[in-house]
């Protein structure tokens, strides 16, 4: 027997369970008429935060997201401290100017006017796209700004553009090699605040609105199938044998899940099948893996005056990134380290973000993050380097609801159809019954929270406003 | 009797010998074509390097334009390389990151996170003016930032940031409460390029093309006449009676000089009146000073390492920045102290930029120079503070034909002609006769030389262009 409700969200991350909440606080919605299908056995979807006994210090850490980014336009930090549950104590600036590091020790970046030639660097990036419509990578850019600029440049500085704007994967957790140059055209709203409280508490905040009858955990979903003729509702199939049917549908899988086809273990069967401008959207977005790494050790053995310490890959051809026992070399990908000891007065922690394909990596081989880290570690050093007490990863390559962190334009050879960036405007391509949230479905800060939540409160309104003239089919 | 030419360029600054040297250099134009009428005894316009022996140390100092701003987009920069008058020697990068200064001695910028609270500023500034069209002033975007932003701010940094956003003044040429917000918004393309070589080989360089003969000097024109009726030829009448018919007048004479009266002793008086747009652009649009002082010592007391010293003004109000005999308080606005002895192994030397209304003060003052920056200059000592041998100043001010720097929006209250900010696109509003070049006709970059420099090329193109299907009115 299929249930019936009014509304079916797929997915309890924090774009579902906020478009859930937003349907419920309305009070147009019965606690009957909502249900929220989560394929894993938990909530939260991409925020999740380290159990307690993870960590030999007593420290949570958020392994998914970090920040509070675009401060100045961030709608749930300002819904937070609105409503008292974020604190002033709960948030940090970490955004002192850092030192950055390479293999040969502390680069001295103020000396070589390295900022300067960054800061030029962005600037010919929108130049260049003013101008060429060809999608190239952000590699390829900074190569054609070295190449175009040479003449201006010293050949120290020649030296460490390219690996200093190997900086930008540890935003868009793909290498510079591979990500389409037009992710670097991005601009920000704010600077970016550090989370000290991680974010259980906003998924938390979200289920006190929502009854806990409404949630079906460990129910991934299979098929959505729009009924046709005089009813146009959906019916939602899950891998269990669930089918429920209702008068609209919000889709908050990841992007990594719609890339999948039919026919996988994980993937969805589509009836009819998905309009070919969103299909084309999901074909030209990739999805990639920013992952963290974090060491506990005994001791602070590092600046403890420093917020963060960047380190810079060496010049090394991707072919060489790994060793051939599938190892990956030291010095192949840039890795910031987040001084945590300047949160927690407690030996000493620093949380690593790392980009794919090293992500990737680390996640499956947990006990060689050590092994990769400490000789780029050694650099920071201002005492004896200590062995960590305690090794904590994200694993989100490894979750088969998940497959990596957010989605990524990753560059296609000329022939691609994300050629024209207009194709690349979100996922805000719903019918009237089937609609889309979460991250991949904004322009603006895509994987961040913020977007996520923003998504969930689009869609939730979008059908509270086609609900006004809604004649209900039975 | 009546000379009559095919052009006539008004002014020979740089945008009007560029012109010149445009034209004359296609080969269709012959050298009686064209006649260059300049108000002053010389050319070059704001262009002017300091007398070799105003300098006691033997250094020509560039007393207009200093720097190659834009530097990925600048068209002189471009040209001069590549032909070769621009040697690598030439052309010196003092962006250093550089210490900044108050009355209370050194800032910890760093320490302070300064700096990235005046990047999330110029933020601010962005998502301000996308949803608020009211024009206000600089100052007041910065007071509604920190207002609207009070929880995320130190106490020391709200102290700093309007002080330090005042720094813009020593672009725009006049103060943040004066200067309309918008201003911020101007994006850069690439680094700024410190001009060593000064700029009077750029105008030798044009006047190589250009027959002296064309050039007439002490000549300012005082009228304007577009002829009625089958011919649309126009007069130009000069102040001593020369009158010059043409098919085509560039008028690059500077904004300054546009907004006086026609009955100011050097007003022109147009026949028929300019155009409303015309008009209401040049009502719209103001005239800053950006002025110079140059000290010279015996030796250098400062840190030699710098390229550049910043020096915050205090929170001090406008009514108390000068003193009750006209002369202005020490720290009353920024100082931005260019290290130039680190170009010349010679004594020491300071090129400070000034913005308005100090620049008025000090061009008709330059024996008080010393007095007023002595107590700011102290401290970015660190040897004994010695006198200077030798003070140059600019005299922009002071020019009846030039009367302050360059091109600025000011904030005007409300009701004024420039709340729209699409009234201010520029003064490329000449109509089939009668056209305008110059740094104030431009959008990106005004009161920059290679603007300038453009709009010549521009305005000859588009003669050359309206020639090649003219049949001429005789």
């Amino acid at each position: 027997m299929t249930k019936s409700v009014k509304v079916i969200i797929v997915g309890a991350g924090v774009s579902g369970l906020k478009a859930a909440e937003t349907l419920i606080s309305c009070g147009k919605l019965g606690k009957d008429d909502i249900v929220v299908l989560e394929a894993q056995d938990k909530v939260g979807g991409r925020i999740q935060d380290s159990k307690i006994d993870q960590s030999k210090l007593g420290i949570p850490y958020a392994l998914g997201a970090l920040w509070y980014h675009d401060s100045l336009a961030n709608s749930v930090l300002k819904e937070m401290l609105e409503t008292g549950l974020l604190k002033e104590e709960d948030i940090y600036y970490d955004d002192k100017d850092g030192p950055t590091y390479t293999s040969e020790g502390q680069l001295d970046v103020s000396g070589l006017r390295l900022n300067r030639v960054l800061e030029e660097v962005i600037q010919f990036f929108h130049l260049y796209f003013n101008t060429e419509r060809q999608n190239i990578s952000c590699d390829e850019v900074v190569k054609e700004y070295i190449k175009s600029h040479s003449f201006f440049l010293t050949t120290e500085q020649k030296q460490y553009i390219r690996r200093a704007m190997r900086y930008y994967e540890l935003w868009y957790g793909v290498p510079a090699e591979t990500a389409d140059g037009r992710m670097v055209l991005e601009t920000h709203q704010g600077r970016n605040i550090l989370n000290k409280k991680g974010y259980t508490f906003l998924i938390d905040t979200l289920l006190e609105k929502i009854p806990e009858s409404s949630i079906l955990l460990n129910q991934p979903v299979k098929s959505v199938t729009q009924r046709g003729g005089s009813t146009k509702r959906v019916v939602v199939g899950t891998k269990s044998g669930l089918e429920i049917e209702a008068d609209f549908v919000v889709v908050t899988v990841p992007l990594s899940i719609l890339k999948l086809k039919a026919d996988d273990e994980f993937g969805i069967t589509w009836n009819p099948s998905l309009p070919s401008k969103t299909q084309n959207f999901i074909n030209a977005v990739d999805f990639a893996a920013l992952g963290k790494v974090i060491f506990e050790f005994n001791n602070v053995w590092w600046n403890q005056d420093e917020d963060q310490f960047l380190i810079l890959p060496d010049e090394i051809e991707s072919k060489h990134w790994f060793n051939a026992d599938g190892s990956p070399r030291p010095f192949s990908f840039p890795a910031l380290a987040v001084n945590y000891s300047r949160l927690y007065n407690r030996g000493g922690s620093l949380v690593i973000l790392t980009p794919a394909p090293l992500t990737d990596y680390l996640e499956s081989h947990p006990d060689q993050a050590w092994t990769y880290f400490k000789p780029m570690l050694e650099k920071i050093a201002v005492n004896s380097v200590e062995d960590p007490i305690s090794t904590i990863t994200s694993s989100w390559t490894l979750n088969p609801y998940i497959r990596g962190s957010y989605s990524a334009v990753l560059f296609k050879p000329t022939n691609s159809e994300s050629k024209n960036p207009d194709d690349l405007e979100g996922l805000e391509l719903g019918n009237d019954v089937i609609r889309f949230a979460g991250e991949h479905t904004v322009t603006e800060c895509s994987g961040c929270v913020h977007s996520a939540y923003d998504s969930g409160v689009r869609e939730a309104n979008w059908i509270l406003n086609a609900l006004q003239d809604f004649t209900p089919n039975l």
